[in-house]
Formats: C-alpha cells, structure tokens, sequence
C-alpha cells in the first residue's frame, strides 16, 4: 500500500490513438487537477453509423471540484473536438492560443454553449496559475498556427507537454518550435516529457513547410490553366502560401466548401491570412475571370464523400466543373483509412480531364509531425527524468519509448500509457498504479454513450447479409397458424428475382409449424421459425440475414 | 462506318482496378479469340457483404465460339481467381506455367470443376496455336514463382502482354524478366504492347528481392528468441528465403494458416521450395524445440480477421502464444485499404510483448511491380507502334500511358483504356470503336451478379442506423386499427435503454392513424405509419433508421 503522506502527481492518459485520436491528458496534484487537450476520434469502419468518439469521461466527472483549467495545444479536432461534450459536464476556464479558442468559440456556438463557458486566450510566454500548477505556453511548429506547447510548472518539478509539433527552422509565418525555452526547462532539471509520438517509427527529418510553398507556387506558374489546391481547412498557413503564390502569379482566389470558407473568413478576420485587394474573388467573379488567372482552395483533400474537391470529381459541384487543361492538386496525404477515397478521387479528376498532382509526383504536402531525429533533440534538450509518449498509435508510442532510452532517458523510466492508465510519480519513482474507466464513447445522432457493441454487432451483421422479417398470424386460442405467413426482407436478396424463394420460405415455415407436436407458447414458435428460415436461406443461398420471426395473435 | 473487308484486331481490356483488380484481356482476329488472364477483384468498403467481384464476362459469353485458349501470367488472384466462373459459362483450353497451373488445379477442385478444364502447363519459349494467334510465354521477375509475359503473334503483328513484372537482376530462384526476348520482338517490330502499371507513378527503380532475403536473414540471426514472419500465402520466393535463412541459423520452420500450410506443401511437391531434411516441423516438435530455434511462417499479413497472424495479435491462435522476447516480422506492404486492419495486428502484437518489424523500420518487403525507370527501359527495348497500359489504376495508367509516349511511343498511340473499352486496329490506325459490356459482377454467397446497387444501398442504410418494424393490426373490414401496436428495432437504439422512446413511438403511430380522416386502403396506412414514425425517431434521436410499416389484416 502506498503511503498516503507522501505527495504525488498523478498523470493520467486517454486516447493517443493515431493522428485523429480522443487526446486527452490529465494531470493531478493532491486538490488541484488540469486537462491537455480533449480531441475526438473519426469513427473507424467497423464503428458503423457512429459520427464521432469521445474519451470516456468519468474520472473527470467524478473529480469535476478539483479541476482548475483546461489548456488546449492547437485547434486541430483530435484536441478540441471533446469541448463541447466535456464543457456539459464539468466547468473550467479554458485557455489557448487566438487561433485556437476562436475554433473553440465556433464550436461551441453550434452546441449553444457559447455562454456558458470561460474561454481565454494566452500568448506564448504567458503563465496560468491553476491551483498547484503553473501552466506556460510557447510556440510550437506545426501544421495549424498558433500550436503551442506546454510547461506545466508543478511541486514535484516542470513537465513538458509538446502538443503536436516538428523542427522547422524555416516555417511559414514564423513559427517555430522553442527550442531555447526547452533547453532552460532541461537546464532547470525536467520532470517529465510528453512529446508527439506520430513519426516515432520514421527516420530522418521531417521536410520543412517552405517546400511545399516553393513547390506550390512554381506549380501555379507553370499550369496552363485553373489551378484546384485541395487542403485540411485547418491548413492556415498552406492557404496563405498558396495566396501568395496566385498573388505573384497574378491569379485570383476562390474559396470553396463549407469549412474551408469558415476558416479562411476567421483568419482573414483575425489577420491570419493576408492578401493584396481583389485576390479573393466570389462566385460571380470567378466565371467571368479567364481559368488562366483563377487558383481554387477547396476542401476534400480526405476524399470526404460531401466535401468540394469530391462533387467536382463526380462532377455535381455547383460552380466548379472540372475541364481539360484544370491542375488540380492534393495538398494532404491521406490519414489511414482515407486512402481509397483519395485515390478514387484521384482517378475520377483524372476522368474528366484534369492534370492530378499529389505526392508521389510532387512536393505538395508535408508531414505536421517530428520525425525521429527531430525527437532525439527535443530529449537531447529536455532531459527529463521520466517520459510519456502521447499522440501516436501503441507501434508509435513503444517507439518512440525506445528512443527515448536510447538517448537518456534512465532505463525504466519512460513509460508507454494507453487509455486510461494511470501515472503516479512521487520523490522516489513513477509506476502505473490504476486504470481510470476508458474506452470508446460513440456519438450517434443526438446520443453520446447510448450505441453499444451489441448494436454495433447488429449493424455489421445487417450491413452484411440484411435482414428477413417473418410475421406469423396464431390463433390466439389454439396458437395454431391462423392466416397467411408473410415475408418481409431488406439487403438480403433482390425481391423480384427472388419470389420463387420467398414463396417456399414460407412453405418452410408453415411445414416447420404444422409438423411440430406442440407449440405450446409463442417463445417455441419464434425459435421454431427462426431455426427453420435461418437453415432454409442459408442452404439456398449461403447467405446469413438476420431472421426476426414475429407472432401476431388473431 | 469502317470497312469489313480491312482486317483488324480488338482488344477488349476489362477490370485493370488496381492491385487486386479484375484483370482480363481479350483479343480478337476475326473468327479466333484467346483471353488473358481471368481475375477477381476483392470487394471494396461499399460493398457490404460482397465476397468477390468478377469482371463481366458478357462479351465473352456471346463469342464463346471463338474462344481458342485462356492464357494466364501468373498465379495471383487478380490474375486467375475467375478462372473457375469463366469455364462454367465457356468452355477453352487454359495455358499457364507449372505453379500457376497448379494453383488453378486446386480452385477448380474446389468449385468440382476439375474434370471438366483442359489445364496445359506451358514452359518459357513453348509456342502454342490458337487459332490466328500463337502465343509464347517468356518469363518475368514478380512476386511469385513462374511469373510469365506473353508474346501473342497476331496477323497484324506481335503484341507483348508483360503481365505483372519488375526488373529484377538478382532475383530468387534465378526468375529474371527476359530483356533479350523483349529486344528481338522490339527489333521484329511490335505492333502492340500491354504492360504493368501498378507502380507507374513511382520514380527509379524497384529494389531486388535479395535485399528482403538478406534482411530476414540478419533478423533470424540475430533475433533472441522466436522469429516469426507474416507474408502472402503466395510469395513462395520469399519462403525460400526464410527456410534458407532459417536453416543457415539452425533454426527450425513451422508452417502456419491455411493457406500457407496449402501453398507451402504444394510448392515442397514440385520442388519450389526445398530445405534440408528436418527444418520443417509439425506443432508437436515445434512445442518440444526452445523459442531461439524457431521460425514461424505465417499468413495474416494484410491483417485478414480470421487469419493466423491476426489469431496470434489477439491471443487466440490454437498453437502459438506471443510472448515477451518474440520477433514478429510483417514481410509485405498493407494493399489499399487493409492498412487499419494491418496497423491494428501490430499494435496488438506490441502490446502482447512482442518486437515488431515492419516495413518502416526494416527492409522487409520489397514490391513486385516496376517502377517508373524500368518502365522505360521496357518501352525502349519493345518499341512498340500502339501501347495499352494495364494493371492499375485509372491514374496509373494516365501516368504509364504518358511516360510511353515521352519515350517514344507515337503522340496518341498511347489508349487508356477502362473497363470494356473495345480498340481496334487495323492497318492504318487504332481506336475505340465500342464498348462491351462491363461493371462490377458481384459474388454473394452462392449467387452471381444478383447483388443490386438496391441492395448494396439497403445494406448500407441498416448498417448506419438499422431498422425499425412498426406491426398494425387492421380490422379487415372498418380499415382500422384492431389490436396492439408492435414495435421490433434492432441496430438503431439500445431496446432496454430506450423502452420509453418505443413506447412513445407507439402512440404517435396511433394518433397518426387514428386523426387520419380516411384509411381506405393499407397502402395509405402504410405511407402513413412510415411518415410519422421517420418523423417522429429523427427527431427524438436524429438517426434515420430503415422504417417499415407491415399491416396484419385480423
């Protein structure tokens, strides 16, 4: 048992899986308790018909009293999409960067709780009192402006949290990562680092954000004529190397979809993007201005199935059709399990004439995240006594743990966390002393926590083989088959075609019924039919649909 | 209209989808007709519980009295795994290498159709007569053994079918592309060329198959405990390579998944793959040997969920327990849409306490397909007047068409060519002429092209949301509502959980009919049902499941 006097700091640990994953860290301290971070998870394919996953925030709730502040890193959806759901349950102020409470701000409109929450902007070199911690924000490249990293100042010593980030020493916008400030935390003597994890398994360096602008804007030089640049709408900093490249072409700029208009207005606004007069045009504007002299910005980059980029590509967009002599580029690479619809998106715009460039032909796109040697410097310039890798997936995160002890950090002392692992460091060591409740919470329509893996499982079975109702009339008296059997299916088999079928089906059932020595109870009736039409269907087709017989009493 | 009297050849492409594509080729002289390869695409994500999709063999079918031979490449399934379904709608000799042939033998004993085929093993160099072709086999380098190209003599010409190939100078069991053949037919005068693209849009050159051989043969030396290695059932070569390097380190090999245990014993039968007497083991003497003498040979490398691998990552498998100091290795790259599945294994063996090597972190995997530098020297040695790339995707193709005409293929002589595209060329020129039927031909279970864009569309709607069934007991004669309500759901909402909501649901169809001024008929009640229900769930819920409305007429 451990012993109760002795002060500790507990770090706990939710989500860090993958690039779009629910991160979320806790940090505790006797009373006193802060967040990193609270992202959501784009459903993965097996979760079917789930719009969004939330971490599981029950060790929050049950500790709401304690919680001093929330502090975001940058404005990506894997680190503010939890907001709003997290904000219904538990208050604090929340802090971040401008870029990045003004997404907050948007989000939080479109929940109707803009009101009720607490939002402020810190700048870089900005420290936050937080109960026991200290929280100190400094810049970070990445590939959102604004990104920060964190230095939470606490009794047992400073922790290093990086957000998502990478060396660029040439950086749009001049963002870099503070490599001066995480040198005096290392010279201070670190307690823990938290650092990125996404390229823990790559080698080398991640390129620069100024290769991309260089590639980008030769590729706006040369094109014969429009120019269609499809990027993450949160991609601020590529959307301003592409005005400046259309403005020295002497190109006009439109925007389109939804998200991608949004954020290039709140940027414009805030002052986060700059353009000469009359580079952004309308609609209007664009069909009167020669494709020669007109660059696009569009959403889509991820083959999302409503997104600009993929109307255009099935030609339903409603000002843009793609024509002969359109380059069209994908300034993104696409996020695991996002590759066939990027490639189909590819190959539909090649259909209709387009020039397709993405980044197996071109230099348009680099990573957001550190590659390994960028890691090693970053704990060459830390050094911390104990290390938690985060953001990554597990491969990411033992990586990058292995790392870590390769280049100092003591043998024992970095520890890979997954969901809701908990991290207790005293004076003497750090271990894993419990697991806070974790896992998936789905959001499906209006509920959030209500979709179960046994719903789940229905959904795969009848997005296999669908499904056949069977409905059975029974004299309520005799609970004899009393009328006609009918048979009702969808996703199973082709109707028309299928009669022949679904005429002896039914012949099945009845057999199945009549020929039974007593059916005594409507429960021995369904089974029965069920069993009966499972066999029969699957004889005949080899198909396995979801039987569900109904008795109706006449 | 074009002339009867000139003679000319069709080429009919079909499928060309990528990796695991649909490939098939017919070519047609007059009255003679031969195909190449029959292959089965696996089905993409939107096509819910598809097993395999064939390509349409309409065109064939109405000309299935010219069909002078089936000629295959090689043996992968996207190059023969239609084979079976072709020959129960046709009837034609089928010419193949030795193991290509043998691998169609055990399909067609499979689907009972081995008596019925005239298999012909074909060696390099045989020349065999159909009709107004001859067609030679030469072989390629590819990723598994007895990988051929054909050069189809035609009345018009020589035409080279390269079918899937690399340039591989030091290849495993000496399977090199034969660039003298390539040459003499270039200085005959090809008249045609139909060549790979898979890697199209991929600059240098495709690394050799040594450099794999050489880095599981350090990592089976080196390894300190069990070694165990994931790759496709049919990368024979590359099982050579781990039973020589498994020999050379004293260790023993045991064979695992079904597949694999298939494709391992038929090769050991033709000698395709040897070791010295006593490295292969069964799973008793595999459970007596220590973990530092053992390699295992898996399958599961694309992450298929009922796999060995997979087995393995889930602590599941009947024989082989990860444990802490085992090495697994994942020798092959995910194909397009298997990388979750595939990041998932690795994550899971990670957390079951194995070292996992992939290709990111080890030269584990080389592809088997040319890239863009080999492409060129093929044109270059071919020379051919008309050029159809093949193999790929629609953006590959775009990309191998336009390479073949920067290095020499005349402007426009490049077709690319998609699913039933007919050429034709005669004496003067080529061009597309027609388009035979094609499209995806689904298999489900044991029916053939009777899955409907329908019924992928149902499946797809019950899978985000599932169904809801609303039971009305109508009276037979007033047309109204005589009896209870039933409700039955299942992937929508959690039943216990949502009792209230159901129940709800119930009385607003009630209402809905019962403030209906006239039901006259079930279809209006029907309509009816449906619309409030709909209305009523999505706003309750804001999920749209499948509603349908059955009347019971009491």
């Amino acid at each position: 048992m451990r012993r109760m006097t002795n002060p500790s700091l507990r770090v706990v640990a939710f989500g860090g899986l993958g690039d779009i994953g629910r991160n979320m860290a806790v940090l505790e301290y006797e009373d006193d308790m802060i967040i990193v971070d609270v992202g959501i998870m784009f459903p993965e394919e097996e979760m079917l018909g789930v719009d969004l996953v939330l971490p599981d925030f029950s060790y929050v709730r049950e500790r709401a009293h304690k919680l001093r502040g929330i502090f975001l890193t940058h404005g990506h959806e894997d680190h503010i999409g939890g907001v709003p759901y997290l904000l219904r349950e538990v208050k604090a102020p929340v802090y971040g960067a401008k870029l990045t409470i003004g997404l907050v701000e948007v989000k939080l409109r479109e929940h109707r709780l803009a009101n009720e929450a607490a939002l402020n902007v810190a700048e870089p070199g900005d420290v936050i009192d937080a109960g026991a911690f200290q929280v100190e924000f400094f810049t970070v490249a990445h590939s959102i402006p604004d990104s920060c990293g964190l230095v939470i100042h606490t009794p047992m010593g400073p922790v290093v949290h990086t957000g998502d980030f990478k060396l660029d020493h040439t950086p749009v916008m001049d963002q870099h990562t503070d490599l001066i400030r995480l040198g005096q935390v290392g010279a201070e003597g670190c307690l823990l680092l938290m650092a990125d994890s996404t390229y823990a398994d790559t080698e080398g360096y991640t390129p620069s954000e100024e290769l991309v602008g260089v590639s980008l804007s030769n590729i706006i030089h040369k094109a014969p004529g429009r120019v269609i640049i499809a990027t993450f709408a949160s991609q601020i900093a590529r959307v301003q190397q592409i005005v400046d490249g259309a403005a020295a072409a002497g190109r006009k700029v439109f925007v389109t979809g939804r998200s991608m208009e949004n954020n290039v207005a709140m940027a414009r606004q805030i002052g986060y993007v700059q353009a000469p007069d009359g580079v952004f045009i309308g609609v209007d504007e664009m069909r009167k201005t020669p494709n020669s002299q007109v660059v696009v910005v569009t959403t889509g980059s991820q083959g999302e199935p409503t997104s600009a980029l993929t109307r255009m590509a099935n030609g339903d967009h409603r000002h843009i059709q793609i024509e002969k002599g359109d380059t069209v580029v994908i300034s993104a690479n696409p996020i695991p399990g996002n590759e066939t619809a990027v490639s189909r998106n590819v190959d539909n715009l090649f259909k209709q004439g387009a020039h397709v460039l993405y980044n197996r032909l071109e230099n348009v796109h680099v990573r957001g995240h550190a590659s390994r040697e960028e890691l090693k410097i970053v704990q060459g310039l830390v050094q911390p006594e104990y290390f938690i890798p985060v953001q990554g997936e597990y491969r990411h995160l033992v990586a990058h743990a292995a790392l870590a002890e390769a280049v100092g950090v003591p043998e024992g002392n970095a520890f890979v966390l997954t969901d809701g692992d908990i991290l207790e460091i005293d004076e003497e060591h750090a271990r894993v002393v419990d697991h806070a409740p974790s896992g998936y919470v789905y959001i499906d329509g209006l509920g959030i926590g209500d979709i179960t893996q046994h719903i789940l499982r229905d959904r795969a079975h009848l997005s296999r083989d669908g499904f056949v109702v069977v409905i059975v009339p029974v004299d309520r008296e005799t609970s004899q088959v009393a009328g006609v059997i009918e048979v009702l299916s969808r996703g199973f088999v082709d109707i028309d075609d299928s009669e022949a079928v679904i005429e002896e089906s039914k012949r099945v059932v009845l057999d199945a019924l009549t020929t039974a020595s007593h059916l005594a109870e409507i429960g021995g009736i369904n089974t029965r039919v069920k069993d009966a039409m499972s066999k029969f269907l699957y004889d005949r087709t080899r198909r396995k649909p979801m039987v569900l017989p109904v008795t109706v009493e006449v």
